[in-house]
């Protein structure tokens, strides 16, 4: 049994120890000052971390350099993703999965770094991408209207749209309305759903006796479209590889599904893992959509942005300036520096900032400018994409239709 | 707490002590010689009996005698019937619901009961009818494959249209097929789903932690027609009742159901039960299409009907004709006498044959050479009308549609 499949046999990976990180699709918390300790979660979800070895790899195959949240291991962890190169060296085919399940708040700079990385693996292989928008486990965990939760997922996808994604080659879904209207969606569910007993999602995910049985019937929804024939409008019959990036606390989804795929005659789906995008608070918690404070939001205006970062960034800088010249801030600690590992792209521009921060060269307030500028560039050419996006361009990514794929086939 | 609540709570319907009947969807066995004891069902499951008053009062507002499933306590059990009457009375809709779980061998003359006492009720109230096919439950619970499943399905709607339904007023689905093209259909599974826990389902229908979650998610499957808004092809946004004859087995679905409908703005379904159409050898169990003997199937030859209920039909009578004359025959255990109660329309003669039979004056073999020319006649006219549904009448009526029932709404 491997590590992979004892989680899947019932050793619950949400049964926690008190000193334990909680990592779930629905809890994120840490007991560690300095946050999750990812390396452990690595061994406790049997998964491989993305080392140099890879990503050399990944560079020589691709003639790519590796996007900044591979380099700098913000995308840390993966299953399979030496098969997936392995495909791509070989010009076999494969495609991209991801999901998001619709917030009821606007979506925060924290939901975009999935879509982000997404739209860069898009373009370095060229391949079909689906987006799943899970509105039904909105509606469900939510408890809020269904028509509620279809127009979130509208909502959604316009700003999923906006990170430029190709609409020749991506296929974005609600599946309030899409299963509905795909009976081999419907059918892979079911089919699903005959190789997971309770006991299993009892272990995977901490269900429990008193859960609506809409829980318990919804992880095969989320694992489906790994499944290429839940998309006969795009493969076909073919049985094609997957790659999923997503964050960690989505492997319990996937690990299931990996377990399931091959008894449908089907292959595992990869993973890549991205690390959680800290709070302005710090990085003991996932950034929330609830609390306005904890995050941008990709609707705030500069001014927000700018009062947001500098009112409730956590700093790892000293107490007085003397200090500070004196010890040097913490950037480990520090939210605008660890902020800047996702958004500054510049290698040797951060580089400089953590050295000049770590030394005392500049003070958190510069720190803090650096990082409003670069957001509020990010936001507003977010903002400005965002409104080119209308609605039959969002009906147009939405409708289930070939990309092409098939075609291109041996 | 009613009754009826009582066992929704988790009481368990199939808990049983040794000396009681288990009646569940999928097991159905009696400890007594008598077979079921269905007014002790009634207590149990918290139904009512279908009483004279009941019959007077649908033969006084229908203007129609009562079918002899009604008058013959066939159908025995009901819940709000009188509901259903009060509207048929002041003009207002409703629509019939029933459903057939499509078996792997042929069907049998068990599995026309419903279907025969549906096509009357259609015709007495001139309302629209929805027939589900539960391929999915079929491909759960006997783990066939999805495509077989659905090919079953189509072959037992061949039989059902054979009944005689009016086509302009009559929906058949297959699960695997419809819920996939229906949207709304899938998102009120959700909001079932959401209104079930999984205790629920566990005290209803007896599910364990190692069932597969395909068990568990499928009930709200076949609850979801008895909510109108699931044809909004038929219904629009109506909230129409809905009225389900249905064997008393499938009960536990529909307490289910009226449990939920109220939380999602509908009425509750009304129902009508019956008793178990016995095997050949006896009334301790229901037919089953799993054994050959047990069973008349709709493609049995004159020959085979004669054969089987000549050397199967267990008979109530004496040891030798001496003994016969003697002491008569007992109707109550008596398989044929038994099933002409189901299928000899003219009360008067069954009333001849109940008195000869018990009185010693017509022999076993007499009472079976009776039942054998009425078996041969129904399944010669049955096969006669199914030769005629060829694959476009069947497609007529499994296409989505309007059954002319919005329209005639006030």
């Amino acid at each position: 049994m491997t590590a992979e499949n004892a989680q899947i046999q019932g050793h619950a990976v949400n049964g926690v120890t008190e000193d334990e990180d909680v990592v779930t699709p629905w809890i994120v918390t840490s007991n560690n000052d300095s946050g999750i300790d990812y390396d452990k979660l690595i061994r406790k979800f049997g998964s491989s971390k993305i080392d140099d070895e890879l990503l050399a790899r990944f560079e020589k195959i691709t003639g790519k350099k590796p996007h900044h949240f591979l380099r700098r291991g913000i995308f840390f962890s993966h299953r399979d993703m030496h098969t997936i190169l392995n495909l791509y060296e070989q010009g076999k085919p494969f495609y991209l999965y991801t999901g998001r399940g619709p917030s009821t708040h606007a979506m925060h700079l924290g939901h975009l770094i999935p879509f982000m990385f997404c739209k860069w693996l898009q373009d370095v292989f060229n391949v079909p991408l689906v987006v799943q928008l899970t509105d039904d486990e909105k509606a469900i965990w939510k408890n809020i209207k269904i028509e509620d939760a279809i127009t979130l997922a509208y909502a959604n996808a316009r700003d999923i749209i906006a990170c430029g994604f190709n609409p020749e080659k991506t296929f974005i879904f609600s599946n309030l309305e899409h299963i509905g209207n795909n009976p081999t969606f419907y059918q892979n569910m079911i089919r699903i759903q005959r190789c997971v007993t309770f006991n299993q999602v009892k272990g995977i995910f901490g269900f429990g006796d008193s859960d609506p049985i809409a829980k318990i019937s919804f992880p095969p929804t989320q694992a489906a479209p790994a499944i290429s024939s839940s998309f006969p409008f795009i493969f076909k019959d073919a049985k094609v590889h997957c790659l999923i990036p997503c964050a960690i606390d989505q492997d319990p989804y996937f690990r299931m599904t990996r377990d399931v795929a091959p008894k449908l005659g089907f292959p595992k789906p990869a993973l890549l893992h991205s690390s959680f995008f800290p709070a302005l608070q710090g990085s003991k918690t996932k950034m929330s959509a609830s609390d306005n404070n904890t995050a941008i939001f990709l609707t705030d205006t500069a001014k927000q942005i700018k009062n947001k970062v500098n009112k409730h960034a956590f700093s790892g800088g000293q107490a007085t300036i003397e200090e500070h010249r004196q010890l040097g801030g913490n950037c480990e600690v520090d939210t605008s520096y660890q902020w800047l590992r996702f958004f500054l792209e510049d290698d040797e521009r951060l580089e400089q900032i953590r050295k000049d921060y770590t030394s005392g060269e500049i003070l958190t307030g510069e720190l803090k400018k650096e990082l409003i500028d670069i957001l509020q560039r990010l936001v507003a050419a977010h903002q400005e994409a965002k409104s080119k996006i209308t609605d039959d361009v969002i009906k147009q990514f939405m409708v289930p239709r070939d990309l092409g794929f098939v075609s291109k086939m041996k």
